[in-house]
């Protein structure tokens, strides 16, 4: 997976907590990486999670099977990133999609509910992670809870778990309408 | 428009708030009843709304073209009564859907996100009016709070925006991820 946008909305911190989550409390290997120097220079920050039940010989994404873009400037850079057939995330706020993307495209309005539900933006790339376990099922939210208790001061935690559920939430909502919602949601 | 489910759960609050802003804030038509009487007494709450831009002849919904069931029992009563393509919403918390329903079926964790985001089931039924107005369009969301504004303290209109905001977020999700990320939903 590799999380991209500006480094104010917390993309690294998102990759590192669901390294650690799948690592330490999935019984997973996972590898987390930044990428610096002149890939870092073009304006979108980006961070790479490997998640595997095997063995993880290198390190980073060479295509990703999910490609999480939270501003423009990272999608035009990022999106083509994605392997074909595989999940691009974005947010609505911040991007405009393009359809020649070979992916399955899901956009939400993460930042929006973040905003509506908890008015706290600290906590968007908590719900962004809420979104991206809930539409991959890769790891389980209480392995995310888990490394908050021991990265956050307890009085956050509830905070931290409302932006995660809301992530949650928004999927649920789709997954739940996609079998026979879609044409009609499309009106 | 016609909500259906046990009384505890506001459809009727949810009918009268949602014809009240149609009528007063929209410039439309609008009629809301109560069934009482034999079919009231299936256990099942109903209440019809009508909001039309023009004159209204008859106040009762004789088929519906947004049909919402927030209980099983509702649903099982009430969900044939959707017309064909017509939209048939209900919460996956209490509703098992059938996939027989010529309709549009709509199914949101309503309940569960707002009791995860706000905590207080009080205002489930405003999530619900936000779902349903996110979904159709008939109104906007102000002119439901100049009317809980009239009705409700000044104190819970915070956590009643909350709740309407809840139901559009999830709804924007649903109608920004549909056109593209439907099948790769359903994996």
């Amino acid at each position: 997976m590799v999380f991209t946008g500006s480094g104010g909305q917390g993309v690294i911190t998102a990759a590192i907590v669901l390294a650690e989550a799948a690592a330490i409390f999935e019984n997973l290997s996972a590898t987390q990486t930044q990428s610096y120097g002149p890939e870092a220079r073009g304006g979108a920050t980006r961070a790479d999670v490997i998640i595997s039940d095997g063995e993880i010989r290198f390190p980073k994404v060479v295509q990703a099977n999910v490609m999480v873009c939270l501003t423009q400037q990272a999608y035009n850079k990022y999106s083509s990133f994605v392997r074909p057939g595989g999940l691009l995330l974005s947010d609505s706020k911040y991007v405009r999609t393009e359809s020649k993307v070979d992916a399955r495209q899901v956009q939400l309005p993460m930042y929006q509910c973040v905003m509506d539900q908890i008015g706290r933006p600290i906590v968007y790339n908590i719900c962004v992670l809420g979104v991206v376990i809930g539409l991959t099922g890769v790891i389980g939210p209480e392995s995310i809870m888990k490394v908050l208790e021991k990265r956050i001061p307890p009085d956050l935690l509830a905070m931290n778990r409302k932006a995660l559920d809301l992530g949650l939430c928004l999927v649920s909502g789709l997954a739940a309408a996609a079998p026979e919602g879609c044409e009609g949601i499309e009106e």
